[in-house]
């Protein structure tokens, strides 16, 4: 039969980074293309223990139905890490979600009605921008300066369209720029959402793997109405596979988002629920962090410093202080698809920059590189390989 | 600040069950209401031993990222399972889901625009119910009868609704009613579905839990165009905590609903969804489902004979086969609601049967109960309150 699919969904596309993935999933392909966290820094020996406990004297509350929003003691858990960082506020309210991805999701579906607009950074992470679009959401971006959105851009925005719903940003370590939104920004932007009474959804996956600067302050932590949706992951700092992730907001708003949980997956695996928990209690869950940053700060130095050496300056990238990516831009005369596809020829795959433009199709000379996933051997060849890439495709 | 929401999900409640169940988790209270499986029907000592095989010898695997239509290994048996039923096309895919509530919320993602009609049998399982709504479904119900929906109310609805994108039936043990769909109707339901080109849904999950009569093709192993989704789930049969689902398609419209799980959960937690496959393929799941239908078979016939004792000929119910709920119909002189309310200060919990009608709020003189839940001795001790409780409630 021929099918008639919802039409905010018909135009949508599988995400081009996933399936770079399963391309790069291919024996022999040193892959800058995942947003995966480095094997070495799971904490696979005590998570093997805590299963295993809990699997022999507790089962049945790891294998029955649980209620929608969380496992109790990781809720306690998550809103002292959240007033830890003084972002959680007395009319909050905490749900744990399979992955942060789908704080996006119940974000959108509880509050976008079809042509809604969504502002988002240009570029940001394919995965976020889908979850809206699916939700019916019309996106508009603003661009990145190297201290996180155009705020002036941003007001005209919001100035000019009376029908934003909410602003989408990754402040910290940003996917795919690598870019961290200044604390000046931070304000600027909360007293944007406030004077044109549209919500933040404030996107933190990578704030914890913060391995140079200064932490700065959450939005959440200046949010005084309410306005402040917080997405947070256990993905990069402990796990991608459990899909545990969380969301912080007001209650009569999380109330809604639970309602959209109920009946999409009715409540996140307890079983990981319960490991995460009793590993960030039971056992040194800022040991664990010091060492992953330690691992990811090792492996940016290297990737950056072999970009100083093959890619410059005639590519140019940012310096990051966080977060798995590095984002590098070609000189304009240089085809990016055609410089990404021989790249893949070469054996080494990145992912083309116009993956996260806002305006789909929109041309891009950028390409993101990560550095968490592949061995330091790898990370030297791979860099070599693009900047050979790099060198013929400037022969041409 | 004041939120908007979206139009679809403003109007949608808690699920009225999932509500009782938080209250009902009190200690004392004897719960009928829960559609949990029978704690000792898991499998838990081979859980814990295939989880902490896995962590201990591939916990990469475990712990990384991995691809949104399901482990691999899971997907290949379940098309073998499928092929089982006579039920898998050679344009056919399958996914795996976070829990078989996922493959509802991906169906009506994928198909519905607003405004579209979901046609639905009459009463029927609330989660799914507020999934098309959320969706922007509207529900139209046809009334069920005791081998299945009423199918001349169902071709009078197609024959003068055009909008109508799918039909929802739990054709096995119907959550609420307990009612299966006979061959003839299933035939007929396909034919009509055919005729007005119109998607199926065939939610599956109590079909491996008949413990008596003969088992009656599915609907999927009817079909020829690619017309019927089919939803199945580990839930009942071996643990709903680890949430993982599946679903059955034409490839086509597969492709869409994995666009759409990529952008709600990335993918489905894949520790849970390794042990299920180790599970099923390395232990002797037969004999495993003998088992647990046997536990089903004796809390059933339990049940029954005490609601022959305590609750006939006043209050009415139908005798199951399989599934996990028992449905029951009071006089038209008791007030439902009133009853179900003296029966939680009573201690027992069942469900109104309001909770489950497609038009909200419609009248209903009936309630569910589950009876896999409770020991044998809260069974016993169950059923004579609710006797108890129907004769004050005549008294007045």
């Amino acid at each position: 039969m021929d099918y008639k699919f919802n039409s905010s969904v018909a135009s949508l596309q599988p995400s081009a980074i996933r399936e770079i993935l399963k391309m790069t999933s291919k024996p022999g392909i040193i892959s800058f293309s995942a947003g995966n966290p480095s094997a070495e820094a799971f904490p696979s020996k005590e998570i093997a223990d805590i299963a295993s406990d809990i699997l022999r004297n507790d089962p049945v509350s790891a294998l029955q139905y649980s209620i929608t929003e969380g496992y109790s003691p990781l809720i306690e858990y998550l809103k002292e890490y959240m007033k830890g960082k003084n972002a959680l506020h007395s009319d909050d309210a905490v749900i744990v979600t399979s992955g942060a991805q789908q704080v996006m999701a119940l974000a959108s579906k509880a509050l976008c009605d079809s042509g809604d607009t969504v502002i988002c950074e240009n570029p940001s992470f394919i995965g976020s921008l889908n979850s809206f679009r699916a939700h019916g959401g019309k996106l508009k971006g603003v661009d990145m300066q190297p201290d996180g959105m155009d705020m002036d851009a941003l007001e005209a925005l919001l100035r000019s369209d009376k029908r934003v719903k909410f602003i989408y940003t990754i402040p910290n370590f940003q996917n795919p720029t690598g870019i961290t939104m200044s604390y000046e920004k931070r304000i600027r932007l909360y007293e944007l959402a406030c004077q044109y009474d549209v919500i933040i959804l404030e996107d933190n996956p990578y704030g914890d793997i913060r391995f140079d600067g200064e932490e700065i302050p959450t939005i959440k932590s200046l949010d005084k109405e309410g306005r402040v949706i917080y997405a947070g992951s256990f993905s990069k700092v402990i796990s991608p596979g459990m899909r545990v992730g969380f969301g912080a907001a007001n209650k009569d708003l999380m109330a809604k988002m639970v309602v959209c949980k109920q009946i999409e997956d009715v409540h996140t695996n307890i079983l990981s629920q319960m490991i995460i928990h009793r590993y960030v209690t039971e056992y040194d869950f800022n040991a664990h962090l010091e060492r992953i940053r330690k691992i990811y700060r090792h492996k940016a130095e290297l990737m950056m410093s072999l970009a100083d050496r093959y890619l410059c300056p005639e590519i140019k990238y940012n310096k990051v202080q966080g977060g798995l990516f590095i984002w590098a831009t070609l000189p304009d005369n240089v085809d990016m698809t055609n410089f990404c596809l021989r790249l893949v020829k070469n054996s080494v795959a990145v992912v083309p920059g116009n993956a996260f433009s806002v305006e789909e199709n929109a041309p891009s000379q950028s390409f993101r590189m990560n550095y968490s996933t592949e061995t330091d051997e790898n990370i030297a060849k791979g860099m070599q390989i693009i900047g050979e890439t790099f060198k013929s495709c400037m022969d041409i």
